[in-house]
């Protein structure tokens, strides 16, 4: 089984410590994503170097090619991409909706085209359960449908509803090892009463944790934060919590105050390969002309080498000469700092600081905005 | 003033120690190419971990983008890629060439448009010399003219004067700068005679190394072995003497036997962003679809983290999936390679056993041949 321990908390925000079958993870946490067996631009060993200790892959993605049986033909995914922490799989169900062609989704579950070469697959959740325990997952999600946005009370019920039944038999397809386990999802979009329905049908089934999913989809950092508020409380003490994939620093900050466990998003990796930087004192991008000359680093804070040991000039210089370490240099500094952000959030629960320091991770960011590119 | 020791000959091969402003590198010596401030794909880490002591910079990369004002700005080429070995700078005469729009030449010197925005530049020897000041190169090259191929003896006579007398203003326009050097090239195309002319023109001007330039643009291995034979004899022996831009590691084996003592070529780090990969049992393609299930390393002799570390299917997946980790794994396992066989060389120098040392490597490439791709 896997367990999730709580240190501490502090108002409703947590510190912990997730335990799975490849090691311990300091909770809160953000696992930077591994789409297709790489967390893109970087090495294993890189990500590693960020802090980082756990990651996420993509059943969908990974299903699709190599395949989840030749994954587990070349060991499972720790070994394949030389990864030896714990790895979250998320159930393949949010991708085939968003990425492949030609769906059709009925109770059993859904049929449709891979965007790669149009071949023909089944994701149900059964084999949602079989595809994620080929890969060797340490956390595995329940398959689900992520409730569109805007949707109808009705609409959210009918969706969220079919996505409990597909939980139970998630559950009833679902392996249980020592240190692995499966997450249920909250669905219900915006509507508490829907969320409310959701923990109790999850909480019924019984989970080794649980993930609010369906938000983060167009509805609004203050309405996410209203939805979380509603959901999180209902949710059992003793398993982690993890918001799906949320999201920017500050949803991070506020999703931890809210009582979040776990995190992913592309938006470190996804915005490093397309010259966007977090920083300690605000986004930048470095495309930007302003940066041209300038000899600085990009966060005199930051330890990573692209901080460490270059200025932004030659950051701007490598995007403006589209060479392959620009989006490496700039992945690596915005995981990192995710993975500084989560630490400091959690030294801060772990002594009772939790708003001072979230306040003051805050006032960093508005104190230096980039005039608009 | 940069200076290189011979350490020990075997026939006219040469293990030596090169003296530079920026420490010392063992010879015979690759050197990466870092074209516009970054060998591609790598970070400056990586490719110290290769094994690299020394790379290489391209001029008209570097003064059309950043521009030489601009590095210099920022604290020399060294410090804004954070590469704290010597560099060596081309005279960006070769790529005018190549790569440039609507050249002009004429005895003053070329003026080009830019391949990135079209905008117009002038190259003289003069100008060369002080764009690689500017840079910080502990190696200067001459501005010289690549004389094309296939070229009449009246053609390459020509071409070569034209370069000598350009090597001449280069020598007046070089700043002598303890551990700098400027490098003399020796043109004359496949005509010994011109190449025996141009060795003393330059001799006769005086350089702290010699390159034999034009070669590897056409003529074949077996001609540019045998230009290597008329022209190696004629250089000084105390001198370096460098092979611009080659090439295959069966040409790096051909040419350390003649007495060259440095190397450049985009090969290794070109082929790795197109799978290609170079071992010591051959070459090989890694998109091949042979590789899809195969567990075993690319090449079990090797430590760099594509060979220690992955299997060549997911080599094969990361190129199918056009993710980027492919081009950096394999860039940084071809510039091992070629590291690991310039020092094989360098020790079986010293050790006096440098024919049966290259046998063993050449039996190794031929003993597992791919199928055609």
């Amino acid at each position: 089984m896997l367990t999730h321990a709580v240190q501490a908390t502090d108002g409703a925000a947590r510190a912990g410590v997730l335990r799975t079958a490849h090691g311990e993870v300091e909770t809160p946490v953000f696992m930077p994503v591994g789409t297709a067996g790489t967390v893109k631009a970087m090495t294993a060993d890189a990500v590693r170097a960020t802090g980082a200790r756990m990651v996420l892959g993509n059943t969908y993605h990974l299903m699709l090619r190599p395949t989840a049986e030749r994954v587990a033909r070349l060991g499972g995914l720790h070994r394949m991409m030389d990864w030896h922490g714990p790895i979250l799989t998320d159930s393949g169900g949010f991708q085939v909706m968003s990425l492949a062609k030609l769906r059709k989704m009925d109770e059993q579950g859904v049929v449709f085209r891979s965007h790669i070469d149009g071949s023909k697959h089944a994701l149900s959740p059964e084999r949602s359960i079989a595809i994620q325990h080929l890969l060797g997952a340490d956390v595995t999600m329940c398959l689900d449908e992520c409730t569109p946005f805007p949707a109808t009370e009705a609409e959210a019920a009918n969706s969220m509803r079919l996505s409990m039944r597909w939980a139970a038999r998630c559950r009833e397809a679902f392996v249980p090892r020592d240190g692995h386990g499966l997450f249920g999802i909250v669905q219900g979009g915006v509507y508490p009463d829907l969320r409310a329905e959701s923990v109790a049908a999850l909480r019924a089934i019984g989970f080794e944790g649980y993930a609010v999913g369906g938000l983060a989809v167009g509805e609004g950092q203050e309405t996410m934060f209203r939805v979380l508020e509603a959901t999180v409380p209902l949710l059992p003490a003793d398993r982690p919590r993890y918001l799906m994939g949320v999201g920017t620093p500050a949803d991070l900050v506020g999703a931890v105050r809210r009582g979040i466990d776990m995190f992913d998003c592309v938006m470190p990796t996804r915005s490093g390969r397309t010259a966007k930087a977090f920083t300690r004192h605000g986004a930048l991008n470095l495309r930007n002309a302003r940066h041209a000359d300038d000899g600085a680093p990009l966060d005199p804070d930051c330890a990573c080498p692209a901080c460490a040991r270059h200025s932004r000039a030659y950051l701007h210089h490598l995007f403006k000469a589209e060479e392959m370490l620009g989006p490496m240099l700039l992945t690596w500094h915005n995981i990192r700092y995710y993975q500084d952000l989560m630490r400091e959030l959690r030294e801060a629960i772990l002594a009772g600081r939790f708003e001072a320091a979230a306040a003051a991770i805050e006032s960093g960011w508005n104190a230096a905005k980039e005039p608009a590119a």
